[in-house]
């Protein structure tokens, strides 16, 4: 890939082309994860929720301590720009997401290779959404399976912040892809119950409610709050609460939720199929549409246009 | 620095100047922390103990399932190749870290930029220990606080693999760091026992006996290990077992073991002296001996003359 | 001090000097703590909630299965007089602690020496609030660390109950007076969730919400009842719930209450500041003036007078 | 009970009738149970293993931060002077428990009216063993039953200390003595393993071998240690493991060890008859005539001559 | 008894008489337990809530992931000729359980002696209910004792399914049983809260307030569900919520519920009297006015007309 | 299959053919699962451990309260008895399992059908081993999977009973065999290490020494014993402790042990191909070697021979 046609990174003050956006192997970001970011997508061609996405930034920066010397507003205008100014090289059905990242940058001891680098290292970068890889879990629903591995306690380091800690989820992918590669995991939390996947929140429809893992034990997702939201507009009630796999098998529908996914319906959760007859369930429709028209964007067409 | 000065890295194949030793942004090293590493260090500009720290590193390669492309022995060469091309750059009394890092790489959908980078990205770099920075520690022990953060448990991820998700451990030094920015951090876990602290194991002394906490819920450090078949040499009694603050505030002595810092005594845990009079207590002392002598360098003596 | 100055304090069915008020050194109260108390305060001389402690204080009594052989409105009388007896002692602008306490008296194979004592050791006794010694509190915020070690758990012994025995919490006093004399123990309970110190209760606010760990794991307030009626007077949702260091990392304020304190305003948590720019922060200013309307005295300006 | 034949404790320097031996009830020792005591027994009027119990003494005077002012030497000096005194008072074949406890004694804000009251309330006791109430118990066996409430976790406040905070162990008797006034309760650790009574420890003897609780989760009785070293001496194995309800029930033998009991046969765990035919059962018959050979006192015969 | 005077079963399809109403020893019903059931009763020889029943156990087969072949409707009409097959067995003033099952039959390796069995064998099967043996209980109130078994935790096997797997209920009621043959076992969950007894619930009521477990611990019984409606009904709030022995000590009254009882009320927890002066106290009796209307049948009256 | 070729089952004191060895529906060991068994297998027609699988049946017995009021001698005759009687009806190259089941019976309250029917029910059967079936597994090696459900922890029902009570270990098998129908489960206990799966223990090799599960936690096989024997026989060290799937991803070789497979090599644990060349891997085919000879008799051939 040429440098032209390159996305652009805004790295530490400077947008430049991806592949000059590169953090030094001492970077505590890489040498411990010690970073955090968060993620919002477009929908054509618009940043959505990126304020409270922003706000979940700042939650996850202030658990760790870390100080990137730049406020939401200027979050907002960097990841504003650099959205436009990747917009070119997609087409006009495609979509991005974008993410923003902090991470700890440079010990005083790691510094002498790199004199100027700054305190926090600060990312803001986008990529295209995977439309075409995903379409088919929106036709046949996703199958979830839940590994053996747990969840980490909040006592130990909290779900709720967003950060480059992801070993504890991909112990838990790999247990799934070993048995299944089209597979989802989704983690039980120390005591059992339903937490969370790799970025994504699970919902259980069971007698017409909603049912989704309290947030002390996940990422406290954003579309899981606009769906949430569309809910409560559609007359359902949605409760918090701890759930697990009794609650799991015996529920009608499920979906799982993240800020590219928005709703993706799940078809069965260790092989259990779930009682609805069909993908999606009926109330799991209901909440598809109202996201879509919600956000003022078909991006459920959008998904299975690429099947 | 200009580059002539700089030390050689070797990454992915290559020995480039550290300045030039940079990750891509993607790379789920960074993102993730999806990675790990093993360092060991040199007494008197020779490597310890190479072989130790590389099975320890592939055990926790094989935890992950990261696939370096390379065996023990490439790994070896590759090491001492790094520590070659860097003694010309410190002083005859100055020593280095070693240390070999995995990271996962960039996923198929985040190659675009970096089409040449390989499946595994590979690092051997090297850094001069911070010896006038710690020979105080030697001279008046280090003190411990125990934070409120629990370490992650085996069933979340196993603390015996060394990888980059280091922010369980950050978290408890931040707690500490703000009481007492020169007390080290020790993480008790999840049961209420001492595990470990980031980069070094604890042994407790009492009534001439040595404990130091089950290889369960810490790593299993290479110096730990040379410590305790010092003591064994010695005809001291080692025990690997739970061990509590109860046992902590009755120690006769107390001291951390890591690469760098091989012995170096505790003065205090959470504020309460140790109960020898001396820094280190008679049985810390005799290990250091023990432990000079098995490595043929008086390291020790090393960190004092930085006084 | 001679006798003619001393306070007095209601001894099994006595009112005696304060230096006379002792227990055998066989009564169970002091060999095994086992023994229940609750202590409310005057607020310009006048006791406050005195019939919602009592009530507590019965709960206490229940579950430890002690019998004082007096009901609540004995207490009542006799708590009252106590008072009485001994507020010619303070200045008009000084205020009084005022204390039950019921002990299992002596087992009948310790009463040899003492025949006539009676089967549970019964004492109602008072002391001045130190108000000048937190004056700078309330100016300055306190000190809050969370010690590594965890509140007693439920199943072993509920801390509903206000009893005598306080090593659990005094292990997490010492713990962080170590570090900090100035600064208060809140331990967090066993899944790490914030429990209370000793005596207080603690208060986050964040997005003008009121949140306190749920009653099962702490001693339930009167005073943290008394907040919450505060708050809900002013509109202010207020949660029971399980919360933890994210949030309190991320609060906007905090604070404590306790019978002596009421409100006072939390500066820092583990060494973090409190997001809002002033102490005490406008949400914990408005629960306080509530509070102090409520009491219909300004014990706010009271400690402040001390400065 | 007129003075001169009272019993004589040593109290803060002085040795003064039991009758007088009082505590404020401002002690931290009372209002907290903020003490630590030990206790050894006399056989034939000659004490028993002082130095191990002052020594264990010193472990939970230090886990408590706990400053008496006083050497162990100086501790023995004054047991032996309070045996010494008290000994004219019990019959030849009476014997005496001798306990020494050491209180935070008073705050400073507490010191008002007993301004010469020492920072540690220190204090020697006696009381004559019940031996003719425990005839029965070596005859038949004790009935031992586990409570509901768990004991309190090391991570919480260690077993290991002997300190004046009972009410774990107090409520566990509560659940007991309601069922079966003469059973003795046994509460089981956080995993639901056996760890102790009130005072006792408890040992299983299956083929031919004895098991008794991990030393971190209950009190290390010195009455346990010598029955191990008589164990062994008999050629027994001795394990310290985890035992649960399983083990109980499938065990041909099990006693309890205190310093009083010294080893006292049990007849049943939660009604199961233990399988052995006999009252003691063979192997701790052995290690009663081993104990009573060690001690070089029959015990055993003493209690059951008040049959 | 001859075969004209026997109740009549329904096995795999057939009404058979009781004493033919066996299952071959290879059943995986009987070698593992594996099978689930449901039992409502008659009150006045109607029965009573069978869709309710039948819901219940339907989660409890797809939990097990058993298919009995046959639907709700199905059971219903099946349930209903099995009742009035056996109506004229029992007198007018007498009534029925009557018990669904459906157990995982034979596997393919054991149907060789048995080549027609099918692959989940079903059951419907009545019994009449003891009610002399029960009068006592509704006078005096059940004595309840918490044994120390734990009950299985959610994570293992959900107590919401009501399964042919009753150890862990039953080790509960041997320790109970030993103790007092009359009384009832109310198992504590992992936490130390109050779970369930062997096919009974309990609930509480404190300042006018009922308490019951949540439905994560516990089988969510129909009569709890019954109770609840007849409780909001009579304008009382009802929780559902972790209670523990706290709650229990301090409760004014408390009660189980179960298809069979119905509502009994409890005389003493763990030997505690509850508060109240009556049995049942005046809020359960209200409860069991409203339960008795709401069925429109007086079965209170009914048990205790057995006295 | 007509009843002259048919297994004889040895029932409640009769011998009978298989199809008639049923129990009624209301047998204890039918509705509760309230039933223990043990098994044992032919080698070559002869019966093995016999007295080992009896002694640890009288434990599982004793852990239940269960009393089949028959020695282990009556056991023992019936069991050569059952035995000898169906040993005509395999092939010389076939061999049995034979198993002792022993359930609470009826109760007094359901036995007015059954009015003959003992207080326990006692069952000796036997069934031909599935040689075939199983011996692809000796050839490739068993793939072992984690499932997501904790094994039942021995607070709530010890693991060391062989009870019927086996759903936790089925919730297990259905996850497993929904991904992979093939694949063992093993669970790991509550706190996330390898415990057991349905009738087997697992065994990893490392640095040429086996670790296997602490007894606590499992059912002490019979095989898991002789295997342990023959190791130390060959010079290997055994440690029964707690291993994790760090331990089994870093193992060298893997095996299970049960009564009918003896020892049948694991091929990979979560889709984790052991690290050894062969299956069975060297140190794997020694143990098997020498069980064989132990046995006397070549199992692994015969199982071998069925490919």
């Amino acid at each position: 890939m040429n440098i032209a046609n390159q996305r652009i990174v805004y790295l530490n003050g400077e947008y430049v082309p991806e592949s000059e956006a590169r953090v030094p192997i001492k970077d505590q970001g890489f040498k411990y994860g010690d970073a955090v970011f968060d993620t919002t997508r477009t929908f054509g061609h618009k940043i959505f929720k990126l304020r409270a996405h922003l706000e979940r930034f700042e939650r996850s920066l202030r658990y760790l301590k870390l100080d990137p010397g730049l406020s939401i507003d200027a979050f907002t205008s960097i990841t504003e720009e650099v959205v436009r100014r990747n917009l070119p090289l997609i087409g006009g059905d495609d979509d991005y997401w974008v993410t923003q990242r902090v991470s700890r940058g440079l010990s005083d001891g790691d510094r002498e290779a790199w004199p100027e680098w700054p305190d926090a290292t600060v990312i803001v970068e986008c990529a295209p959404l995977p439309l075409a890889a995903r379409a088919k879990s929106y036709r046949d629903g996703i199958e979830v399976i839940t590994p053996s591995v747990r969840r980490v306690a909040p006592e130990m380091a909290s779900p709720r912040a967003k950060t480059h800690n992801y070993l504890n989820l991909i112990l838990g992918d790999l247990e799934v892809a070993a048995q299944n590669p089209n597979a989802l995991s989704i983690l039980l939390d120390r005591d059992g119950n339903l937490a969370e996947g790799k970025g994504s929140n699970i919902f259980l429809v069971a007698e017409g409610r909603l049912k989704t893992p309290r947030e002390r034990y996940v990422l406290p997702g954003v579309s899981r709050q606009v769906t949430k939201e569309v809910a409560i507009g559609l007359g359902l009630e949605v409760e918090e609460t701890d759930i697990d796999l009794f609650d799991a098998y015996n529920a009608d529908e499920a979906f799982i939720t993240s800020t590219s996914f928005c709703i993706c319906p799940i078809r069965s959760i260790n092989g259990r199929a779930m009682a609805a007859d069909s993908i999606p369930g009926p109330i799991t429709k209901q909440l598809i549409d109202g996201y879509v028209k919600l956000v003022g964007f078909d991006w459920y067409a959008q998904y299975l246009s690429r099947l």
